[in-house]
């Protein structure tokens, strides 16, 4: 039974140094809205939303609106059907009309399902990347809504996918053990950071084995063409450099802004405009010729199935804590394998790089059966805080082999 | 100087009666996320989120975390430029990151943007309509945002619009003074209501002088012809009968459904999928006969935008209390006017009527200067908790007169 209930509202003042520091959020305060259950059996789960600090009051707030739903509830009953906890979240008329299925509202279900995920995968002995990927096909879309979907994925299609997944799964799983998943560096390119400090960045994550980076752009076209300059000339042209404006530019001037760094090789502009904006995001995909990467603020499924139909984007970027928890990340890289696009994870911020790494195994394991373009973002930042923190080597993440989903904290603010 | 910024937790138990049931919404209980502003001068402003019940705490402690930003600032001051005041909390990093842009914290600011407006109406003497419709062309633009907008509306195609409406502001006005505005009726077409009820409630809308109703559908096929034919047979060929699916289907299935319902010569179909649907409500449009009409659960200018730009809505809805406020849905004025669709706005609820008759009534003065094809959803219903209700006589919202939006309650919770 779950007995406990708990939030804690935890901020780090990161804006005294300028890490996260980008186009449109200049001074994050990195922040978890953090919950955990407790359990009769002595056992627990443990999840967050990110925010960057004001309002992470406001998130905690609705997380604690959805304690009523948990407590003396049958944990097993629970665990024995995660479909069924997020459908009963997600569908319940009263709480949807705070969205429907976006913002705060939203990611504190997101909150809650993540929990309950990180009890399950520990009462199963697995990291949860190996727990999801030990069920069979059918369980897996049971765990996924295909409510608004339909017209671009349908139940059985995602089966077929799931299935013809199948046979590859034991020998990726021995890959992910033995080789680890790419990771990509962004600690280099805060805008914040002077250019003494960008070449030294640039530098340290070539020789940590990183074979991407990522700028942040958007304050000037002069600063961001003398920025790739720089790290261009001190990365060489095998390591990849793609640029993020954090939706800084409307659609017009996205398209006018990328032109001019075109000859910079670049492997993505991510999040050029307002992460609503499917047509936006489809003009500027046609505009420019580089891939067009985003996703780390998309509300919802149904946005994800958009931007898809669509072609307005070519790199998926899924967040382990935007949407409504691991149920509704299943459907996207669903709807991503379909669609044949490379899921390529937003991380960072506080353990959202702990969080994520299990969805993108999963997906290479169980869903998608691919690792050709993919590529997690990793920033190392706040790690020490979480009780199995992530490991990166040679510029790849080691797969996690303790139980649990790693969003597990050490500290309860 | 503000002084006091004071928050209550306002519901009503509509669910008892099954008012306001419909195919998702089986059982809300009305309530309002209430906010008020209160000066050294005395006077205060009021507003309010609509929300059906459960966590209208959650909206309430998003009006609370803004509270700081208010408290101790000169009244004048943010009076006098409420096109800074909304940037300044709309484009706020920090709080940005809980949507963008949308769900319970882009609601909170909303409220208290409308609660300034509310005040700067009663400072100003005058209902919010004609408030808004003394100001320039030059002083309207500069309370829009058209960030994320250039692409389909730039502040001088706004600015033009206006502009082409100044030469006929008097004449309007006079005319809202004599005749009101045009009212539709939605009580007589919950889904929880039998057939006895459905067709005495017609009759007494058809009595009551509303040319247009509105029936809820998408539980059953079979029920919703039989409840069409029924109100058609009660209301005659002469009054028009809208439906609403309350985001019911999925886009194959609306497309399937409203064929069946094509018979009827209805007015329009309402929300026939998930409001962030722009591709799907853009494919029923193509695939059913009558218009489309959306908007009372779009999240922000962005997303209207999207709809218009693809034709996927030919009658759209705004609604008070979802987007950021009355400069919020300035904007969403002007794209409506630049496209040329006419807007219906979504009302009923807890005050939403009062709010939004402003809306509507200054568009006609003085944005699209048209009243063609465009009318108020009307449910008479909780009007009895705000000090200036509305007044709807022959299917007519008559203008109001007292200095305000019409957002005041009598009750404090």
């Amino acid at each position: 039974m779950i007995t406990g209930f708990e939030t804690a509202d935890i901020r780090f003042p990161t804006s005294l140094s300028l890490d996260g520091s980008d186009a449109m959020n200049p001074d994050p305060d990195y922040s978890a809205a953090y919950v955990w259950m407790t359990t009769d059996a002595g056992d627990s789960g443990h999840s967050f939303v990110f925010t960057i600090g004001r309002g992470n009051d406001v998130q905690v707030a609705a997380i604690e609106a959805l304690r009523e739903r948990f407590v003396g509830r049958d944990a097993d009953e629970l665990l024995g059907d995660m479909g069924a906890v997020w459908r009963d979240l997600v569908h319940d008329s009263q709480l949807r009309w705070l969205g429907p299925e976006k913002g705060v509202m939203h990611m504190a279900i997101g909150a809650v399902v993540n929990a309950l995920w990180d009890l399950k995968a520990k009462r199963a002995g697995l990291p949860l990347w190996e727990l999801l990927a030990s069920m069979s096909p059918e369980e897996l879309v049971g765990l996924a809504d295909f409510r608004y979907l339909s017209d671009a994925l349908t139940r059985d299609e995602a089966l077929e996918i799931l299935r013809a997944a199948e046979p590859g799964r034991a020998a990726r799983r021995e890959q992910l053990l033995s080789d680890g998943y790419p990771a990509y560096a962004t600690s280099p390119g805060w805008l914040g950071y002077d250019d003494e400090k960008l070449a030294r960045l640039c530098r340290e994550a070539v020789d940590d084995g990183f074979e991407l980076i990522k700028l942040k752009v958007g304050g000037s076209v002069d600063d961001d063409v003398r920025r790739l300059k720089i790290a261009r000339e001190v990365v060489g042209d095998d390591v990849r450099i793609a640029v993020d404006a954090n939706q800084r530019w409307d659609v017009g001037e996205a398209i006018e802004w990328m032109r001019a760094l075109e000859p910079y090789d670049l492997a993505w502009i991510e999040e050029p405009t307002n992460p609503d904006d499917v047509l936006g995001h489809a003009a500027i995909a046609r505009g420019v010729s580089m891939p067009v990467a985003t996703g780390e603020h998309m509300a919802n499924r149904v946005m994800f199935k958009q931007f898809l139909q669509a072609e307005a984007l070519q790199v998926l970027q899924i967040d382990a804590t935007r949407v409504a928890g691991v149920n509704e990340n299943l459907a996207i890289l669903l709807l991503a394998a379909k669609f044949g696009v490379p899921v390529c994870p937003h991380a960072g911020g506080v353990g959202l790089c702990e969080a994520v790494q299990h969805l993108s195994m999963f997906d290479f394991v169980a869903v998608s059966g691919s690792i050709d373009g993919r590529v997690i973002e990793f920033v190392d930042h706040l790690h020490e805080h979480f009780v199995t923190p992530v490991e990166v080597r040679d510029g790849r993440y080691l797969a996690p082999t303790a139980p649990g989903a790693g969003t597990e904290m050490t500290t309860r603010g």
